[in-house]
């Protein structure tokens, strides 16, 4: 069986609701970043990076959220989630990912993770000020040119939607006034209406 | 045809290199970055990023290296690029070059692009101070746990090796010590001797 490593409030949220959708068994695994779970020997053995997601197949330990996103949906044809056939198609949803986890996350990330790229305190500090202009330009530009309607590729739902929806999440804490983001944010109404979606969150508290 | 728009010196290397690997007819278009040539509203009305890569296909645009790589092995499956029908060996793939462009890259873009996540000079010059150690530990990685060798993925030459070229190219310049990484090393200097890479070079020298 499928073994997912997640924590609360992490980009691993996407991972949780495809499987969800997907209609996969699997055993969460939930790690505690207060206590550093990440970063104990047992969890490095399995994952290195010492970050969430991590898929634990059959055939081995997957990371990355683009990757195990569209693993789930190949190995679940049946739910549909990616257009894996149609090679334009599939590399629309492949750049929405991309984009996300290099350019949106990495902006959000300057928030709390600043000491990834700098040593001095005050850096630091300048990084998280600017975190409220930084993501508000990514979803500026998502709102504006990238999420289609009424799901993130149009007609279809896919994977970008829980990744999408996770990232969302995060508005209000980055400090972007949402009331400039309307397509967004009714997606992101949307989206907390799905079952899969009530479901992952209903685990990933229920855990806490 | 395919039209490629590219900036030297950039991660579009690793599409121009995976455009010749897969024998694509295509034009290359060059973009100048001294002249902000990608905040210019023409190419700005193709690639709203503002960034390189976009591959204009006949259905359209793309952006995002990890898209453009997949969808030009996809669409040339004669030159076996990716192992698209396998989901695990695919999503090992997809994983690597999610690290690439999350991580890595991300790091390394510190060093010239700190103002995309801060306004302060000092902080910008924290920034840059950290990129030795912080591409270094992301190196570290790639040499210990996920080049497996001779090539990213084993035995099966895929686009994540241009990919891991064109990063590992920025090495001296981030002022990571190459001596710690002789696997790295090895493995761009094979790249540097194939046909596709010496192509995608010249041409991009050529048209400096």
């Amino acid at each position: 069986m499928l073994k997912f490593y997640y924590a609360a409030e992490t980009c691993a949220l996407a991972s949780h609701i495809a499987l969800e959708d997907a209609g996969a068994e699997y055993q969460a695994v939930r790690l505690d970043f207060r206590a550093s779970d990440q970063r104990k020997p047992d969890y490095l053995a399995i994952n290195p990076k010492g970050r969430v997601p991590t898929l634990l197949t059959d055939e081995g330990v997957l990371t990355e959220t683009p990757a195990i996103l569209v693993y789930v949906a190949q190995c679940f044809p049946s739910a549909a989630l990616a257009p894996i056939a149609n090679p334009f198609a599939f590399a629309r949803l492949q750049s929405f990912n991309s984009y996300l986890c290099s350019t949106v996350h990495v902006a959000h990330a300057h928030r709390f993770r600043g000491s990834r790229w700098a040593d001095d305190p005050a850096a630091i500090e300048a990084m998280r000020r600017k975190v409220p202009a930084s993501v508000g330009e990514c979803f500026d530009l998502i709102e504006r040119e990238m999420l289609e309607g009424p799901w993130v590729m149009g007609e279809t739902y896919t994977v970008c939607d829980p990744y999408l929806f996770t990232l969302a999440q995060w508005l209000e804490g980055d400090g972007v006034d949402t009331a400039r983001l309307p397509r967004v944010v009714d997606h992101r109404r949307r989206m907390a209406e799905r079952p899969a979606v009530k479901k992952a969150l209903a685990q990933e508290l229920s855990a806490s």
